[in-house]
């Protein structure tokens, strides 16, 4: 967004005022405006400025690092807000993960002299890339826009589900031309592209497709492209030389302006547009199955030219997506909300032809029916809170293909078990757990069912007894992970555990006595990681003994825990909190534990090595999931007013609605959803426990259009930033004494009103029986 | 075959006796019981001995270098018969080219200790591969078994259409293994694997894929593999370390036996069987279009374990397909010949799944409805004589079959034209010419004509009008290829006028005059590379110069010829013989013009950098194409008996029944297709003229069971060594004055009756109306 457009939304609301409860009509239009899509794009963030719909399988984005930089983390999405030059625009973005891949299909607009290498960005003019000014540069939901200033083009881009939009204006006196490099992607080295295609059709459609290594490997996708003016010429280069057999080479193959077809390993097309264009609108669909699929998702989805139709689509799709919220507060917090509302409305994404047809795990094409197929399950990360929150916030369809695509991926791995870290289809066995599982059980156990339920519990006690995958084998035998067999053990017994009492409530809810009861027995697992003689969880060797030498303050691979270390890790029992609690001694020793986390003085160097270890507060990482619920903890020791106090801490200090306002890789949404339910005023620590605690706070008043046609009220009377404490809490008028709402309580409507006061009310939340317990099935 | 096999064979008949005419019943006996698939797997001829059906789509083979070698030429077909270790059995094998591909999933039997590299050859023992000895192994169509005496297996062989199925039989005390090599090629290089998969089933099934660039480009192949006793382990090894993303892979990773699937690009998967595994059988099924594709191939073609049945198909479709022809000779003129048409039934071969779906030139998967699809048309070899002979000795629909495959080819060709030389649906722009064109043009006038007519035309045009291909926009510009712009112009010109006649031919008959006359003239345009004064055909440049300076010796790529020079090419005008004899001045010029050619004192060294021209006799190179109508000249200058010398000569000199008695490539049948048709008495000398000039014939007696159910039967009374010249010829007891026997009168049955005699007959066939005589449209 440039200045200007920024100072026009800040008019809208001065940080003082307060807006009037917005009509349901134009809630809509005032969330889609307070969103910046700059947030994240510096600092640690790693989300993307571009076009995208809700869940849209394009990501259209600016690129401004390619092929250069042999460190692909800080360049996760692709773009940079320090970054002053534009490589070009590519159709498929991560919102926010801390590995890269992605970047397929870069489409670079240019104006006289083509080069075929984008360039160092440290010297202007050296290659294709241009450079460009935030001055001069424009985001909102679904639209980007952005001056080349080496070509003088001006460049919008707008997004369909399956389709990227681009709208170019050239100059008239220089020759305009479309570059597409097959050869670009976030984390370029050598041998990423294993194949890719060119193929320019009698009727000027280019379609292609590119297959990559890499984070998931083996990769496959399909494009096709469209330009509104006549394509006058074009030169398919191959700037790999030795792809050809013995010579044999397609027909003019030294003329890269007579191929009309061309296939390698490092393609870079040329289009020319006619002389004089001074406009061109190219639309760009993908697919995950065939050329012939990008192009009947290309027809399905614009038939015609109107740049300016889909771009309303898709601020239509925004603001009814963002507009289930209509929010008091000011004008920054706004923005930060809704931006983080924004962001959880990326994935699970789209991955799916218009006809149902789509790729699976074990990359052959399959057919959808009757549900969507969603893929880039960033599970580790979103099922901690940001599944919960589309559980609240979409209809409920969408949790359904949610869970009916996690089905069909299981049905068509090789391994028989539910994804681990999906995206485009396939799996990248990332980080650890079996996180689908908590996804599918938290949306039974809310009573979200359009999908077959005993395949459901099939498929997650498949995935739970599969011995070859992370120490699964050794930890039904022994109870835990055996670090001296398995690495991150430590972690993967405590993530374990809970994903286990996820499976026993599913099954206790199906009369499934037999799985509830052996799934109940494996939740207490986390038991046998923890160290009362450290108060640590730690990591035993298979004889039993726990792995010395132990230093608490270690992380990183190799040791026992997982993008953490043991003050990090030791307060994963979100299924039983009271018997963590009961195991240190009670209350008081707990929360000093837990103040000790918080309070240490801790060298931030200490985690030089472990980029995904950021938003330091003590040993608390709020830029890493393993801290995401910490807070909440002190709610369970009968002090709520402690996690007040720290929820405060960390939302003053970790978020700002900024380009540099995420402390920590958004990871898919899961920042931002800690983020919207902390604003609302409680997090759901337990998914599947059905049960929210009892935060803070910090909107003024924030209404929730349910999915069921109910709204959600929550107002905090006396708000401000010198009264932060709860005084008092009712539900629909009554005395709400139990710091927990109760899922069904959210989805009744009604009105949950805080009264705010300036000290902790010490009272409040205290008693045993006011505390939330999910430990039962 | 095995010494004692071949012993025992020869006692059938000795050199010396005649066997009597065999009833019909026998006949497919007696022709399978001749075939050698030894002949060509020494020397130059390329071929493999391993199993196959008629135009099937496996090719199961024994590879004796893999990955060892940088000259891949020698070892084109995996097998060389001078050495003496075997690698594996891979599926796919070409029959006898000159450029190398395919060698696509490797199997070796393993007793003991598993190696994962195939080792050095001149190291026994240094990696999986195994010695083996003639005197132990066996060759029959469709059956190949061989004792592999580093682990004391017996490996049989044999195929279906669309699989391989393997019986190995282990001695007890050894732990037996498969070992499945998906790395290996024909040509390897690094980088030809461009991605692969294992991934075995929970029902012991093994599939997988791989994908490799090389000569054709981007080619996928499929396979499910089963076998017949239980796998009780597995290790899914990849050898090249640094595939996976930041160290992210599946499951146990570090443990290739706990593996069940495995992506990459250097696969090598082991299966261990049962202890005291005695015997195996391995059936594997090829699919272009998927692995499920294949397991469904695997099911249709063998849904049990009986070898022997499969054994006993191959044999009765061997049976069958030779079986057309019965034939009086000596044994080893017997050998010769069938083995002959052994080598010309294997291509083009099938390439499609059991449901009608296969890939296409685009790399997309399409549906084949009432016709087969096939590929691997070595389309500049083949046009000549191959295909001019299966339309006499297979079924209709084979050739229906074959132009519907190429029409099909140019639908889903991005050129908009028909193959070129192609394999596994892909194209791979080797060779020159345009010469789908005369196959479907002789298909066409034969009155074979299961297609779109109209469509065959429109493709024929389109192919021969598409300017960006071999200088064909120049061509028909200037009625020539310029060298300064197009390599191997005088060639092109050549080949392509012989094209354009077969055209002209095509549309003539469907009444379209205004193609015909185009073409027509086109047919013409060889005068345009005739130069006068040198008497050969050369190569001029664009301003209408010949290129200078001319040295009518040079060959290669770079000079104005392809795999020829101007002493081979200047005889080609197959379309208008007459026409070229009148260039050079008249019938005796002519004849000392080609005697010169067979005459000529040549130092074989002259061409030692082209591998492909071999079988010199003079500058007469009969291991290449370019030569092969030649010998026939001398009858169109009215002096029949030089070429029923020269036929002499070459067939003494050129062809044996041994492993070295191919003395150039086979290429998928042409060379063996000029025996055979030589053998009968008479050769295509222009496809699409109907018409055949005769030879003299080779073989006593010689029947042929012609589609049409009648039988044409060829007769040389007084036929041996010192009876080689022809003394008069009847057909059907009429004498035939003309030097010419037409398609329609073989078509007829009936008896063409030569009385063979010691001198020439210098008036036979001496008259011009005698003489054949094709350009006319």
């Amino acid at each position: 967004m440039s200045l200007l457009a920024r100072t026009a939304l800040g008019l809208l609301c001065t940080a003082a005022c307060v807006l009037p409860t917005a009509q349901a009509d134009d809630a809509g239009e005032l969330a889609y405006a307070a969103v910046d899509p700059f947030i994240g794009t510096g600092g640690e963030g790693h989300t993307f400025p571009g076009a995208v719909v809700p869940f849209g399988m394009v990501q259209l984005s600016p690129d401004t690092q390619i092929r250069e930089r042999k460190q692909a983390y800080g360049w996760a999405a692709g773009y940079r807000y320090d970054d002053d030059s534009i490589v070009g625009f590519s159709h498929t973005h991560f919102s926010g993960t801390g590995h890269s891949d992605l970047g397929d299909v870069l489409v670079m607009p240019i104006a006289g002299a083509v080069r075929l290498e984008p360039g160092d960005s440290s010297q202007p003019g050296s290659g294709y890339r241009s450079r460009f000014s935030h001055a001069d540069e424009q985001a909102r939901p679904g639209y980007y826009a952005v001056g080349l200033s080496d070509y003088g083009i001006r460049a919008e881009l707008t997004a369909g589900e399956r389709i990227g939009v681009h709208r170019y204006r050239f100059s008239k006196d220089k020759p305009a031309h479309l570059l597409i490099d097959m050869r670009t992607s976030m984390y370029d080295y050598p041998g990423k592209v294993l194949w890719s295609r060119l193929r320019l059709h009698p009727d000027g459609t280019l379609t292609g497709m590119r297959e990559t290594r890499g984070w998931a490997p083996g990769r496959q996708l399909y494009f096709a492209l469209r330009v509104s003016v006549p394509v006058v010429g074009q030169q398919l280069h191959n700037t790999e030389k030795d792809i050809y057999y013995k010579g044999f080479a397609p027909p003019a193959a030294d003329k890269p302006e007579q191929r009309v077809n061309i296939e390698g390993r490092a393609l870079v097309g040329v289009l020319d547009l006619p002389a004089g264009t001074e406009q061109a609108i190219v639309k760009v669909a993908l697919s995950p199955v065939s050329e012939e699929g990008a192009v009947a998702n290309l027809e399905a989805e614009m038939p015609g030219w109107d740049f300016d139709t889909v771009a309303a689509k898709a601020k239509d799709a925004w603001s009814r997506a963002l507009g289930v919220f209509r929010v008091e507060a000011d004008a920054a917090q706004r923005k930060a909300f809704f931006t983080a509302v924004y962001h959880t409305l990326q994935a699970p994404s789209l991955f799916m032809d218009s006809d149902g047809r789509y790729r699976g795990p074990d990359n052959a094409v399959h057919q959808a029916k009757g549900w969507r197929n969603l893929s880039t399950f960033s599970l580790w990360d979103t099922y901690r809170a940001q599944h919960p929150l589309l559980t609240l916030i979409r209809p409920e369809q969408y949790t359904n293909d949610v869970v009916q695509s996690l089905l069909a991926a299981r049905r068509h791995s090789a391994h028989g078990i539910l994804p681990v870290w999906a995206f485009h289809g396939l799996e990248t066995w990332c980080m650890i757990g079996y996180h689908a599982v908590p996804v599918i059980a938290d949306a039974y156990m809310k009573g979200i069912r359009g999908y077959p339920a005993d395949e459901a519990l099939q498929a997650m006690v498949a995935s739970a007894d599969y011995g070859p995958y992370g120490g699964i084998a050794q930890y039904k035998q022994l109870g835990y992970v055996p670090i001296d067999q398995v690495g991150e053990a430590a972690s993967k017994t405590l993530e374990y555990a809970f994903d286990d009492w996820t499976i026993a409530r599913v099954a206790a809810a199906m009369g499934r006595k037999d799985v509830a009861k052996t799934f109940e027995q494996r939740a207490g697992n986390w038991r046998h990681a923890f160290d009362k003689k450290t108060g640590f969880m730690r990591a035993r060797n298979s004889d039993g003994s726990f792995r010395e030498p132990f230093d608490p303050s270690a992380s990183g691979y190799g040791t026992d825990y997982t993008e953490g270390n043991a003050w990090q890790y030791s307060w994963y029992v979100p299924q039983d909190v009271a018997g963590l609690i009961r195991s240190h001694g009670g209350d008081s020793n707990f929360v000093q534990r837990i103040d000790q986390v918080f309070e240490a003085k801790v060298d931030p160097k200490l985690f030089a090595h472990m980029e995904d270890i950021t938003g330091l507060i003590g040993w608390y990482a709020h830029g890493n999931e393993p801290s995401h619920h910490v807070a909440y903890l002190y709610v369970y020791a009968g002090q709520p007013w402690r996690s007040q106090e720290r929820l405060g801490q960390i939302m003053r200090s970790q978020y700002a609605p900024t380009p540099q306002g995420l402390v920590g890789n958004d990871d898919l949404g899961q920042m931002s959803a800690w983020y919207v339910f902390t604003a609302l005023g409680f997090y759901p620590v337990a998914p599947a426990s059905n049960e929210y605690v009892i935060g803070r706070p910090f909107l003024r008043r924030a209404a929730l259009d349910l999915p069921n046609g109910k709204t959600f009220t929550v107002i905090a009377e006396g708000l401000d930033d010198g009264h932060g404490y709860i005084g008092s809490v009712t539900l629909d008028g009554k005395p709400l004494q139990t710091s927990v709402i109760a899922h069904a309580q959210i989805l009744a409507g009604g009105e949950l009103r805080f009264v705010m006061q300036a000290t902790p009310n010490r009272e409040w939340g205290r008693a045993r029986a006011s505390r939330p317990f999910s430990m039962s099935p």
